[in-house]
């Protein structure tokens, strides 16, 4: 892919540029300042604060910043699951395809399930259940979920809910995987808030990486037992970082006024445009989604076209003729662009 | 201690501040280009060529950005081990004592040397070697080392020449961490380069967090069995960062000019003249230092008066009424706050 | 099931009964004997030797023993890999299902592939491959085979060779787990020897406990670079027994003269019979299969008859009036127990 | 040293014989039984039973049979901890000598105490606490002891008493190596009874292996948490044997009657008439020992006279004219062969 090239248009993912600005000028404004290190700077306790504020106000959970989200997921993982305990996911999971064996390197198995829409139901979760019946095979503790899921789809809250009436009655736990939880927060049709994931998972993180900030992503425990000592768990997988200020103002920056959640917007927006320009043009879709990432199928000459001008990602090829592209908006898509891409469309 | 005032002189460590300020700029200006992710961005690309330029024109090392030291620790010693291998360290080394078990919790033993001074010798690990006798024990295969050691010493080239030597009599590796590799190649007396660590380690890394960059280290891999693949090894431990681009930005800013050594050389200069403003005091020092971490002995009361103005760390109790202090200097500490710790010592 | 009647016949698995009379009598004959602990006893010694001989005049390969199959896989395996790397194993592998975790526990992703057989090609595992394009996923590196398979196929020479110059070709090694081998090398239509074994694969185990011993797996390690230390591995996993010589004496009778074979010729003989019977009755079997286990498809109401005096597994529902059994055979079963199942089919 | 003549005396250690008749009997007799695998037989039950009634009457204490001391320290201890949680034990520990880094491997840090007599009280372990003030450093969960200890000292019940209070204040958990229980329940001065281990430990194995048993230890679990589930740790961890049954007859045999405590009696009787006649000659000891091991300080030309008939382990050269040997003891010591070495001190 050429990247690079200034005048190109960006659809490849939601983390090519820097930050948001309003970040940049608070890690301007406090760098002279002196705090302590290892995320007990005030920036981090703030943040940790307007973070806990969104929870309700009876919240008893713990929030923790750390760098990455392979490493939120390793270290909140790892520190849920007695060693032969194993994670439910869906096959597309992140942490089942893309992160290297990184909850294998902490000892414990996934067990998937196939999905077209990368969303997993309470029936799903009774199989795998079933057919682990004796010590011969691992346990099943927590349920793995990502929202937005691996193919931009999102959970309702009716669905979360059943999850969770479900993990009680097995004595699951759940863990949501938020890495672009903004832009599920942001859909037109959502309908959950971060109080109602505080309530129904046993821990989640929120996304600060793919939505604005340099770096960063914000782990919420929910469940007491979870947070003893979970200090413990960052430092020994490496994510206590000495200069923890710095995640500490990315999301002081993003959450106490509503920039997360502005920012997540205006990609989703950008989506819809986009989705809403290529399906005027008669293209269809391989799924339904409306979060920041969309995946028309366009004629391959089309496509053609349109790599001379823009980055993007061909996801899935259909026949010989048409591929299913995955175009990828965010806080820094620019307008121009998406009408320009709509204008290139009907060429 | 009392942090958070602005008036106060900081001498508790060279992470309390922010970053030095060509890094901030070049973050700005840097912004909204969009870049490749996972450390294949143009500046990544651009710090890895500057720091192995440093290394010697022949150079075959790889190197690698990841965010902190502990998690550049356990990514190469875990990916240089096989799983009864053990590390050799001093008793004072930071895997040993304050990584949470890190290097442990990649399945490996660290056997540990008691030293005085922070430093081993070949005849310390021959030792460790003697009592390793057999598969019942643990078969050591990984010195570590850390330059500038835990309390502040330094190695010298012959030193590290002769760990060398006694290294590949007995088919041993090492690894040195170098936290603070640049207030190390800055002292007085220093007889080492970069060039010289590449030649004499297998694998050591290069601090940026304590040394003016908001966050990061570079690991350098000079053994070629080391370098195959060892991106999957920082994927897996969560240390591949989306916007890589960040890390680029703090090693590219520190090495393209000589920045990294300036700001080490300002650091070690504070740290002289404290020292010497010391011992005109007539006051002693728990240990010999010539790096940026310094032990002073000073007399309880005062101890008590310094701690109305300066935050610092109480090191040792030496006897009733006195007491070692650990002072650390820095990139970001003010002559004149030297200047005043010292004036204030006189009263 | 009711197990501990004296007069049911017991189809159920192949280590229900203790070890051949030959085993006992010689651990009582030599049990006076001092010997070296820790696998250096001269039994051990004398059945490492009786192996070796097996695996042609010129081999290099090592042998070990270990108290069990689990025990072997998570050994030998852990020493195979470096930490990103994983292993490709078909969905039905014994240590995808049944070990409870235990290769994830050693750090270490199982890539799996669905098979009807239990056996996978060079084709399968290339797509495997095909999909593992970087280092945000694992690193396939070893092949995990069984043969007998977990399902009671077998592998042909030819399949063998075809599976070894793929993983030439794509720098993979074979580990071929043999919990049945006796078994697999002694169906009809076996083209394969330990032999061929020692040359087509990196490593393997010869099963004792499911093939007349009383305990014990035979590792054979053929690849040199695998070789080096294993029993630093094999201590570390807590399989090097005190009183190796009870492994050693499984191993020196099963291979002093050709018992191992015997015995797993009977198994065969057994099962045989039973297949030949029970097609003669017009009855389908789930699978072809030539080894000691069987899958007959039988009316449920025939099952239920044969559970009163016989012990076996109901393996598949087929329809609502059939079951597909899983009967195995071993070194234990007695040719009248076969015949009177096959005369109670019948009525 | 020269294994296998036939008349040499041997007291290297205390599994060089096979196993006690009993025993043999025990497994000839049933071998012909078919039992379920996986310890879910009728031996291992009984054998659990026949413990579990020393426990006390009210015992909640689980039992679980696995084949070796390694095995079943990684199994517990691996249970025991959440991963940033280590290890207190004394330096001499098996756990953390001998054991090839088993517990390290499952991820785990072992914080060593020097002792003299292998032994350490709540003083000690207070020290370590003390030290491990926060995340930055592993926290220290589970007391480490073995009795008898690795230099054949014993634990008092008031010192187990005191390590419980200790442990109940600190939130800590006690884990007991036994691989030397029996001699430890045995000695003369001992007034621990198994009810005491399982009213004052969370978890502690019975060691088969030294004291007459092919092969096996048994795990008591007393803490109801830890119980939950274990078998999957077992499993997992490679433990389960196929043929659980030949665990089960070990046990079965030895604690049906008083057999366990007659052969620890009889090492300890053996032993004290070695160290009487030792100590008649006028010889010192390295320690003071009461079990099955006394290392008694003799003269290096008496030694190598001795080395001609007997088999020992120098244990630790004194002077240039003067080692301390290990002499051990066991239900397999004939009298004969004691007082044949003592007629030879004398020489």
């Amino acid at each position: 892919m050429e990247f690079n090239e200034e005048n190109k248009g960006f659809f490849i993912n939601d983390y090519s540029e820097g930050a948001h600005t309003e970040i940049l000028k608070r890690l301007q404004e406090t760098n002279e300042q002196a705090q302590e290190g290892y995320g007990e700077d005030l920036h981090t306790k703030q943040a940790k604060e307007e973070i806990k504020r969104l929870l309700g106000e009876n919240h008893s959970s713990e929030v923790h910043l750390v760098s990455g989200g392979t490493q939120a997921n390793l270290t909140t993982l790892g520190a849920m699951l007695r060693p032969f305990e194993s994670v439910i996911a869906p096959e597309s999971a992140h942490i089942a395809v893309h992160e290297t064996g990184a909850i294998e390197a902490t000892g414990h198995k996934i067990n998937t399930i196939p999905t077209e829409d990368g969303k997993i139901t309470p029936a799903d979760i009774l199989e795998v259940l079933e057919e682990h019946e004796d010590e011969h095979m691992v346990l099943p503790r927590v349920i793995y979920i990502s929202n937005t899921t691996e193919v931009g789809t999102c959970y309702t809250k009716k669905e979360l809910q059943e999850l969770r009436a479900f993990a009680d009655e097995q004595g699951l736990k759940i863990y949501l995987d938020g890495a672009r939880i903004g832009s599920a927060l942001m859909t037109k049709s959502n309908d959950l808030t971060l109080k109602d994931l505080a309530a129904l998972t046993d821990a989640f993180y929120i996304g600060g990486t793919k939505n604005g900030a340099l770096l960063g992503e914000a782990i919420v425990l929910n469940s007491p037992e979870l947070q003893k000592n979970f200090r413990y768990a960052i430092k020994q997988r490496g994510g206590l970082m000495a200069k923890g200020r710095i995640l500490g103002i990315q999301f002081t920056t993003l959450f106490e006024g509503d920039l997360f959640f502005q920012l997540a917007g205006h990609g989703n927006e950008m989506a819809d445009r986009l989705r809403e320009g290529i399906r005027e043009e008669g293209y269809k879709f391989l799924a339904e989604t409306e979060s920041n990432q969309l995946f028309p199928i366009l004629p391959e000459r089309l496509i053609e076209e349109l790599e001379k001008k823009y980055v993007f990602y061909r996801w899935k090829k259909i026949d010989n003729h048409h591929t299913a592209l995955r175009l990828v908006t965010s806080w820094a898509t620019k307008k121009e662009k998406v009408d320009a891409f709509l204008e290139d469309l009907k060429a």
